[in-house]
């Protein structure tokens, strides 16, 4: 098999929702997958610091795993690090932002578009931005509660029910000020899909839950399209996975299989000197 | 003024309920303090890492603040690091884990004493251990919610309410089911005061509440009482306070108050090079 290797890279294991949603379009593709959990959460970091990062983050998967096309499964890393990343290696880079702003047009109808978020990710208010570009109106709501809850493992718990409701009132009654009615729900952190049963339950009826991850997946896949055909993979060839943290590999395998819905495999180690 | 002057280490800010206690014991005293928010936080990773970035952070106060005496007013770090401290640098170095426990053992009669504290405190069995040196049992929780309840600003919320009464429900059933009655609820957290009324209503009668961070700043003020005394500050002198961070300094000067029961003043942004 010869067809591009893929990088994936995340503060954590939550970019395995999207590394996941690749394989469901990419079975016979090869993958190379970063979390650098040593340094985690960037959700509640500064620009310049998670720049920083993110930076260290892909070249590592450049210049040491040759990753030849780059997603950048974090939506914290792709708000405010992607022009750092963009500059520090020279492949083309994804990030999860613009797909899921375009994955947020294509579904609404009011025009007005909830997104859900980590704090940075909120601060730097690349949602609505992207949002803006498109004629759509965001309503931007920083979560930080909802990432501690699906670490804790709480996906399906009553608690975590009531801390979306009440995340998702807020954010109604903020729309409802400004005359808005949101008709979707843009899931602005790759953790949150675990939380979609839970979401799907509290949102008004009519409300669309959009998964970024999803949606960055299949810009990945229309990108590459052609170049994973002209590998030509046998039926038989299945995907390779290598994963690399920067933190405790112990609990990124403990973890890391409820992201990807299969086990991750043996992790590697690796020091980014942080 | 020439007491000595305190150098106080936290992955965050938490360990600003640390200082306070100090303040309120050594009102005119020199205090140095540094938050290394830029990897934050520390509970959620590997003992090596920790150890890695805590003896980097207590050589910063000591050789390039001049602090002469340190206290290590994380629990995570004094639970993992307190040895790479100690051979980091060459002054006495104070944890929060033998206070603690020392202060358990005066106030329990069962002998059993309950323990709440981060992911990486309970993994370690630190406090465990300090309660067996006194032949006590000590019963130790996992509790990664309270932290991002405490920073969200949750601290008298219904929400964390009912997250305090399942961690501390398991913790009964536990004991209970190892034939113990607890009479005693360690903060192994420096978050952890801020829920000290939501704890309190929670906690059976009979159960006494302790504060590490009282406790260690007592030892500390023992410690150092005849310096302090001899440096003769006169009833005017103030204490200096200077505070540094290795991240976002907006965030440690708007959240920092609430755990220092008083403005920060201004916080100085520090390189580490993590």
């Amino acid at each position: 098999m010869s067809g591009p290797v893929i990088g994936v890279f995340d503060s954590g294991f939550g970019g395995l929702t999207v590394l996941r949603a690749l394989l469901e379009r990419m079975p016979q593709a090869e993958f190379v997958f970063l979390g650098d959990t040593a340094r985690l959460p960037y959700g509640s970091k500064s620009q310049r610091t998670i720049a920083r990062y993110a930076a260290e983050s892909a070249r590592f998967l450049v210049e040491r795993q040759a990753a030849e096309y780059l997603v950048i499964a974090c939506n914290t890393a792709s708000a405010l690090a992607l022009e750092a990343i963009q500059e520090a290696v020279a492949v083309p880079v994804m990030g999860v932002i613009e797909p899921g702003a375009e994955a947020a047009a294509a579904a609404t109808k009011t025009g007005a578009v909830m997104v859900m978020a980590t704090e940075a990710t909120v601060a730097s208010h690349a949602y609505a931005a992207a949002c803006r570009r498109r004629g759509l109106r965001g309503v931007e709501k920083a979560c930080p509660l909802l990432v501690p809850l699906v670490e804790e493992g709480w996906t399906d718990h009553a608690v975590t029910e009531q801390v979306v409701r009440i995340y998702l009132d807020e954010m109604l009654a903020e729309s409802s000020a400004a005359g808005l009615r949101p008709d979707a729900l843009v899931l602005g952190c790759t953790h949150y899909p675990l939380l979609r049963p839970v979401l799907e339950r509290a949102v008004p009826s009519g409300v669309a839950v959009i998964d970024s991850a999803e949606a960055t997946a299949e810009r990945v896949f229309l990108s590459l399209a052609e170049r994973v055909a002209a590998a030509g993979a046998s039926e038989c060839d299945a995907a390779q996975i290598r994963c690399f943290a920067t933190d405790s590999v112990a609990k990124f395998e403990r973890l890391g299989s409820r992201f990807l819905g299969q086990a991750v495999g043996s992790v590697e180690l690796v020091d980014l000197g942080g």
